[in-house]
């Protein structure tokens, strides 16, 4: 088997290992794909060490198929098609208690503070499988988990259909935020810097402007006859963001603040008072959300064939990184199973 | 009659006149009380002269009679005990439109954008009227204004009986949120740095704690077995108190933004996507929140003797105002029937 190793910032290097059988309860998967995701890349930039050991094997991403069963496991067959729900909680922190569990209060987020997908074979607890459709293809399979973050953040905004929805930030995200809310019945207007990003906006069919070619208060107010947004997602992880974000809203809106902003942000906080907005944070999903995103990704609702730009072979994961840290790309992919050399 | 007038910042100055007879629609009250709001001394500062004509007279938490009818006023008498809800809307924004006519885009706020209460005599539109019921002392009354706000803000919050609150900033808004939030069942705790204040909280049977002398965290930690506070309630319009209100949350905590940030605040963001906070903007009131104010009023839940800790005749208004403003009172009314020499 191959696994990918990171060892520090920047460095991620392939290695060859054997693949460790699974304990009672856990199951041995061939991971299909791995998705690349921003936190992959803070990681590779080191923002992470405090979280994760090193060497690790990170990636939380993901599609394959049940190679071997542990003792115990049951419900399960060897074959099955699978993706993984990353998240391990404690059951006894007041977060758990509150019903709250995947914000548990030490939460393991696996993939990155417990080994993850970026390699060939992989074992887990099969408490955390949701199972896939058999017809779904696994590359398509690999968008379930980021579909599911964005089912969850248009959740908690509560969208009602006909309601005018901002996403501030084009990447995989803020596109699949876009997609969740026009299928609940949301008008979209995805606000992205990258051309490229903006076109593959426009192929879904959602309207896609620059912010820094307008003025985007006025794209708005115009858009929404001088009423502002009823919603607003945050997927930029800018100060700028938060503050188009809080201008655009109309009375009552919502502000679904998506994005990790890793310092504190100035606030426009007398608007947030004088036209009674809410600002709402929104972190990962919760199992129904991961069960609405394999049917949406199941269904074609989310084209995972156009949101993926790039599929790379797991010896050439380097690539992969790269790739989406460059701009451009939408999804990029690992294929944890072809060879180093693609 | 007598008038404070508003003539350029700081100046207040008391004049006579003659009482305006109620035109078509109007009645004329006689004031009895009006309290002083933050917003007023904003107003001595000068901050707001960008929406105050000058001279104006101002104020908007009052009580009185109607001692005087327009024509075609029907459903009222002469005699009548009533205080004036202070907003006049437009009808035809987008916030009207939306059914949130209290945050009106174009919100004529009575006492502030266009004459107030600081006078004996008051010739407003019969629509602003609201009713007081016959046995409750018109002193009391003239808290039925903050009270309405206090109640608003409660509501925003969604507190749900058990719930452990916090309350950040004692002065006369904080305590009556507080008091309203005790009403609805919650467990509540307030921060304030003025011991004459917290004296006056513990009077009201609240727990309150000195910020400056105490680490909030670990207080708030050990009083809610570490999971955090349920509410937070942001009264104090400072930065520490944003900090502290956003620190102090438990998982899903809500922060309802009470007071006036007139410069943006730094937030911290990844704790609201951490923890799921909703940040929940709260401005003034609607006419439910009005009719219950009156209610716990009249019912002594508000008890107003312990709010009121000053009562200064009109033609000393500056001293009222000096008061607030020099700390230590909670509500400070002006009794606009007496005489200058009170």
């Amino acid at each position: 088997m191959r696994s990918v190793l990171y060892t520090g910032s920047p460095t991620f290097t392939v290695v060859d290992g054997e693949p460790r059988p699974p304990g009672p309860g856990e199951v041995r998967i061939e991971v299909a794909y791995t998705g690349i995701c921003g936190t992959d890349l803070h990681i590779r930039h080191g923002a992470m060490d405090q979280r994760v050991s090193r060497p690790a094997v990170i990636g939380h991403e993901m599609a394959g198929r049940i190679a071997d069963l542990g003792e115990g496991v049951s419900g399960w067959a060897v074959g099955d098609p699978v993706t993984v729900v990353p998240l391990e909680w404690c059951g006894q922190c007041p977060a758990c208690h509150a019903g709250h569990n995947h914000i548990c209060h030490n939460l393991n987020f696996v993939g990155i503070d417990s080994p993850g997908s970026l390699q060939s074979s992989w074992t887990v607890s099969a408490r955390l499988l949701a199972r896939l459709p058999p017809g779904l293809p696994l590359r398509r399979a690999a968008l379930v988990e980021p579909t599911a973050v964005a089912v969850h953040d248009v959740r908690r905004a509560r969208i009602v259909p006909g309601e005018m929805v901002v996403v501030v930030g084009g990447g995989p995200i803020g596109l699949l935020v876009a997609q969740v809310a026009a299928t609940d019945g949301a008008d979209v207007l995805v606000l992205e810097l990258d051309a490229r990003r903006r076109a593959v906006a426009q192929r879904l069919g959602l309207s896609a402007v620059d912010p820094s070619g307008e003025d985007v208060g006025a794209v708005v107010a115009d858009w929404t006859s001088g009423a502002g947004a009823a919603v607003a997602f945050e997927v930029s992880g800018s100060a700028a963001g938060v503050d188009i974000a809080t201008r655009v809203l109309a009375a009552r809106g919502r502000l679904v603040m998506v994005a990790i902003h890793s310092v504190p942000r100035e606030v426009d906080l007398f608007r947030v008072f004088w036209r009674e907005l809410s600002i709402i944070g929104a972190r990962v999903y919760e199992r129904d959300d991961v069960e609405r995103a394999i049917d949406l990704v199941a269904r074609g609702v989310v084209p995972a064939d156009v949101l993926i730009t790039r599929v790379v072979p797991i010896g050439r994961v380097n690539e992969a990184l790269d790739a989406l840290e460059n701009g451009g790309e939408v999804k990029v992919l690992v294929d944890c199973q072809s060879d180093g050399d693609g």
